[in-house]
């Protein structure tokens, strides 16, 4: 692709977001300060551009050479980020703009979110941008994590991998939080924005630029308030129908709308009207900062079910049923199976088993049959169009049998690796191969053999029943709200 | 105590559940059978009581000396385990009345649950019992765990510790599956009953044994259907007073009743009925299996609450608002803070930061302060009862800072392990100085430095600002529930 002719290159966020060079103000050697901690995880992920650290005092910083003034750098740079003091932000973004810098990240704090002289500030600072033609982040953000471009400038050591969930955040530690918990499943960011005040850049310029980005398969909001109303819902309603968006949005009560004015200063409006509006525009609403990121995972994960009617699996009576309970609870319908299916599902399960639908086995002795040849019985169904399997291997008892057999510990860790392995690569053919959705469920940890290579696999293995179904129930709500955005067209 | 009158020890269903000796029918020396695994079990916990095999071709079991017929032991064992093939269980119970044991388990499937002649046999086995006297689970069920008592005889390895949640469950599979769950948090089963078709011992027999139980502070019932629904109440209202009982109903919708009944053969009543009795005997309801074990773990750690103000205290906003979102859903008030608090608190709070509940310091340099010195003022101030502390320190960006002061790994390991100690400790003291609930919140795993040592040192530490702010809301359900039973009297 001709870049440039790139639609993706040419929104005025890309410099921002995947700067080759950067001006850097704000780090020193001393190690505690929050500037110096923010470089350093730009060198910590091995960022191949060029940095400038511009620092009044030191000649190196962090071992670069350090630069008195921005006006001496040996180029002009695609971005200058500012960890600096309040009162000289905006004498310091004036530089940047005679040196011909015409993107940021402002990090400093101290304006419209403390009111008073720090509005009068904020002002000061957009217009000195506006001259300039400056776009910027924050003030009073954290920064950005790309981990595509092995870009992170959040204060956070980003321990992950480069992912496909592109997220923009009215609260900025939430994102570097994040980090090692959605590699806990081996999923991640594929760009993660701290919008701060939002003074130039806000939270419908990412929500755009995560809609033209290629590694994003899924843009999540965190939101306390939105500030452009109109635009929000425009750009929503256009992004959706390609790519899912799911919004957490934290002002919808009154102890939520209290916390969300003194974090970021904006007024939040009342739960029924923001659950209108994200209804509207097509936008999936997650009750919780954990739906928020399970939404995420199974939109960018998992096929698109063409209907609500699903089957659950398990060889355990309580988590299906709860799993059942939950489908209920959430407009998902546990159809009966067609004779087909159940002539062909007899002989794989026990005499104690039911294939009622929660298809119960009551005990698994033979993994690959409980996730190789039964689901793939159970996605041939047309009665159903997606399917929930209960994970959970017993692997404590596996090792024994085998250990009371004289296996060699050596010899239990190749085969329980060899089984996870084959298993896991058994899901994601039948996943690839059906258009159906398939979603797991488990109490097990992410890293216990058989729960780890099916994650790394791609499959999302949710936590616990209820979030298994919840995740279901936000793919189906996904392709319903798609279907009446279309219709209108 | 003298044994002969100790109540706890003459409840029916205790030499079932410590047993100090053992008939045990259906393991052999194949290592794959279900009867096998379930003796290994038995072993492999070390359990410290006489166990006999009964096999009819078999001279050694597992090693131990086998029993061609019961009726040949050298003495009469507290209790029988009987995992055999359906027509030959009625039988065996016989064999072991004459013998004269008086307690047994009949992990057998085959009977009520299976419909037609299943039901039969179900009221055969029953005559059996009643005419010699015999107790018994089952059947159709997993067994019990009992680590205070080194005895789990579920087909599961024990990979947990004694805790204090004693458990009545309509899925034994479910017991099983949550040992390690329950263990990565540092708290645990001080029983698991699998009650299976409660033929002769139903869950209300449990919940007797329970309340009587020392090492159980709390009791959890998973339940599908209550067969004896006026027992129930009365037990409930007897109980719960003095230990709190939470309950998960899987059959209060369509599909969750469906699945029940295919699973243990009961019928289940509307959920509002359950609602009804659950409130009216002082039962803490869980909307889901992990609230289940959320609920018991709280409850069983944590002051009960006089009032339903809590504060919130973060260092980053967005769990913070989540937080505070979750209490307005959840009935839970967030009261602004006394002007002592107030005073007390500014010095602690860095500039940035918010003293309206939640308090919020934006970021956190010092944990100490952080962990310690103000929840010590929050907890101090008459305006709350209950405090919520967000967890999540940065362990990697500390890790950095140590590692660019020159520090070797293993003293940056050393410090981080005695600053999590120190702070376990702080909050340790802190939640038994003040007669208030203290629950933490994160999205760290539980084995991350600070997080692991809190959990060791019993605080509550839940994996999301929803799941901590839940978890609150039913420490005050609680209180309410025992109010209004104990103003009924």
């Amino acid at each position: 692709m001709n870049p440039v002719t790139d639609p993706y290159r040419d929104i005025p966020l890309f410099p921002l977001i995947n700067p080759r060079s950067i001006a850097f103000f704000g780090a020193s050697n001393r190690f505690s300060a929050m500037g110096t901690n923010q470089l350093n995880s730009i060198l910590a992920l091995d960022f191949k551009g060029r940095i400038y650290p511009v620092h009044p005092k030191e000649t190196t910083v962090l071992g670069m050479k350090a630069y008195a003034h921005v006006a001496e750098l040996p180029e002009v740079p695609d971005l200058a980020v500012l960890v600096l003091p309040t009162g000289i932000v905006t004498e310091t973004l004036k530089a940047c703009g005679e040196k011909g810098i015409r993107h940021a990240i402002v990090v400093s704090g101290g304006f419209n979110e403390v009111g008073g002289e720090g509005k009068a500030l904020e002002q000061e600072l957009v217009a000195v941008a506006r001259q300039y033609g400056i776009r910027f982040l924050g003030p009073n953000c954290l920064g950005v994590v790309n981990p595509h471009h092995a870009f992170n400038v959040t204060f956070a050591a980003f321990e992950g991998r480069p992912g496909f969930i592109g997220m923009a955040s009215q609260s900025g530690s939430l994102l570097t939080q994040m980090f090692a918990y959605l590699e806990q499943f081996h999923i991640g960011f594929s760009t993660g924005i701290s919008v701060g005040n939002e003074a130039s850049v806000d939270i419908v310029d990412c929500m755009e630029y995560l809609a033209a980005c290629p590694h994003t398969r899924v843009i999540g909001l965190y939101i306390e308030s939105i500030r452009r109303g109109e635009a929000f819902i425009e750009a929503a309603r256009s992004i959706a129908p390609h790519k899912p968006i799911v919004a957490y949005y934290a002002g919808g009560s009154e102890a939520g709308r209290r916390a969300a004015f003194s974090h970021t200063g904006a007024m939040a409006g009342p739960d029924q009207l923001y659950d209108g509006v994200f209804r509207q525009c097509g936008v999936v609403r997650a009750s919780s900062l954990t739906e928020l990121f399970d939404f995420c995972w199974v939109l960018g994960a998992c096929t698109i079910p063409c209907s609500h009617r699903v089957i659950v699996l398990t060889h355990s009576g309580g988590p299906g049923a709860a799993a059942a309970d939950a489908c209920s609870r959430n407009g998902l319908a546990l159809p009966s199976l067609s004779r087909q299916t159940l002539e062909r599902l007899m002989p794989l399960i026990p005499k104690t088993g039911s294939t009622a639908n929660p298809i119960d086995l009551t005990f698994s002795q033979d993994p690959l049959a409980y996730f190789k040849s039964i689901p793939e019985v159970l996605l041939a169904d047309d009665e159903a169009d997606g399917l929930l399997v209960y994970c959970f291997t017993p692997h404590q008892n596996m090792k024994r049998i085998m250990e009371s057999q004289g296996l060699p510990e050596k010899d239990i860790d190749a085969f329980t690796r060899e089984t996870a392995r084959q298993i896991a690569e058994h899901m994601r053919t039948l996943a690839d191969n059906h258009a159906k959705a398939l979603i797991g469920f488990t109490y097990q940890a992410p890293d216990m053999p058989i729960i780890e290579h099916l994650l790394a696999s791609g499959i999302p293995i949710l936590p616990s029943p209820e979030r298994g179904v919840r995740a279901m129930a936000a793919l189906i709500q996904y392709g319903r709200l798609v279907q009446n955005l279309t219709a209108g067209d």
